[in-house]
């Protein structure tokens, strides 16, 4: 038997993956969960039918947003993960000594819970003694929340749906009130390739707010043109010239993408893109 | 009527784009050429069913191709592109006025033909006085050149079929010999995250031949994995500090993808990556 699964990027623009077999396919109180292993990358994790995570390139995803706040951060204490249910940022924070305690907040029970069985490498740290699991809709957990977190790591699924309100410019607002006053937010904003409108959307909301925003970019396989831009807003430090050299070095050698160099340089966007920062 | 093209980028993952209509296809001497019009990437031309370029990114190549080694040499007068027959390597070598002269090898007279048919702002300037065209084999013609290229740009297709030959060390090595004192040779090498194989090899093979060897990597949508990469080999100049900043900075005015810090940071790889070059 020959199996596919495909996912249209855009309406004219199909990816489609080989499957070896299925895992798990659900329904949970929000949402479609599939878990499948393909040829090419290994398991799959898709919601609604979008991938979410191959273990081919997770750790691209989950070390971009780990580390690019924390590094800057001189010593990050407390910080807030939402809707990361699969658990790779919180293990990617986790390399960092200074952390006193990780909240995650996923609006999804079923999502922990079945990656911790599908994708125990990446939900690895979830039963850590550090780290806090709170299922319930983001925007109420960190509207209840001021002056607290150290950094905030808003990894939504795409703007459609249960995560249409994480890019909207009141909850940067919230999220930037339940930060300390030296806090860092960091949130995923999609294709650099395919949504420039969003990205310019998500990047004036955060201009309104923070003093100091920037667009970082990276590249991994599993979403769409494999060009993803994360958007980052801090309210003290320079996100390019405060970056901890010493500690960039150490947390380095644990990654398979993130590294100094790839951190000084993320900034730096192909002339097409510069046109959704201005 | 629903029409889609699809391409395998690995035998387990297969890339799709709607077709709007087709605008020829045809069998040339050595492969099939396809020109149609998707609804995502504008007008596409595939060779043998792999897509060669689109309208909506072929500037990232060619820019990439063109600039790297033009802004490192202090002034090229003369160069050769092997298999650019489309011409978008040309059009961006030409925005260098120290070039006296180009040369265009492609093996096949019907690319250059149909491009200039249906890619008409790519091979915009293949018929520039400065341009002379050889629709001759790459590997034979570069053998009888000693001593004259400033810069050698090798776009060949995948090192598959008719461009085999332009993967291995001793085409390289007449590259090296066909060049200037202090020429600089670049080469397409494939897809960063599926062909560490063939860049490994590609640059073990010009580490041999020439002292200063480097690996950049760019952003493009129409290739495997959307992150490809170029390896660079340099007699004399150094290909990281010897970036002529004021002519980068004219250059770039004119481009969509390349800038200096482009330029500066497409040597910085991913960790997993660094591996394909030691």
């Amino acid at each position: 038997m020959e199996l596919w699964f495909s996912e249209y990027h855009l309406p004219g623009l199909r990816y489609s993956l080989k499957v070896k077999n299925f895992l798990y396919t659900g329904q949970s109180k929000y949402q479609r969960l599939d878990f499948f292993e393909t040829y090419e990358f290994g398991k799959v994790f898709t919601l609604d039918g979008i991938v979410m995570l191959t273990e081919k390139d997770e750790f691209v995803y989950h070390e971009m947003m780990a580390h690019l706040p924390s590094l800057v951060h001189p010593a990050p204490k407390r910080a807030l993960v939402i809707g990361g249910g699969d658990g790779g940022t919180i293990r990617e924070l986790l390399k960092h000594e200074s952390y006193e305690s990780l909240d995650l907040c996923e609006i999804d029970k079923e999502v922990v819970d079945k990656c911790k069985i599908y994708f125990p490498e990446t939900a690895s740290k979830l039963d850590d003694p550090k780290v806090n699991l709170y299922f319930e809709d983001g925007i109420k957990f960190v509207q209840n929340k001021k002056n607290y977190y150290d950094i905030i790591c808003v990894g939504s699924t795409d703007p459609i749906g249960p995560a249409v309100g994480l890019f909207k410019e009141d909850f940067y607002r919230m999220c930037y009130d339940a930060l300390t006053d030296d806090g860092i937010l960091i949130a995923q904003s999609e294709s650099i390739w395919y949504h420039g409108d969003i990205i310019k959307e998500v990047n004036k909301a955060f201009k309104k707010i923070f003093p100091e925003v920037k667009l970082a970019v990276a590249s991994l396989i599993c979403y769409q043109s494999g060009f993803w831009s994360f958007t980052l807003g801090s309210k003290k430090y320079n996100l390019l010239t405060d970056i901890d050299e010493n500690r960039a070095k150490r947390i380095e050698a644990t990654c398979k993408y993130y590294n100094l160099d790839i951190h000084k340089s993320c900034f730096y966007l192909p002339n097409f893109a510069k046109e959704f920062v201005k």
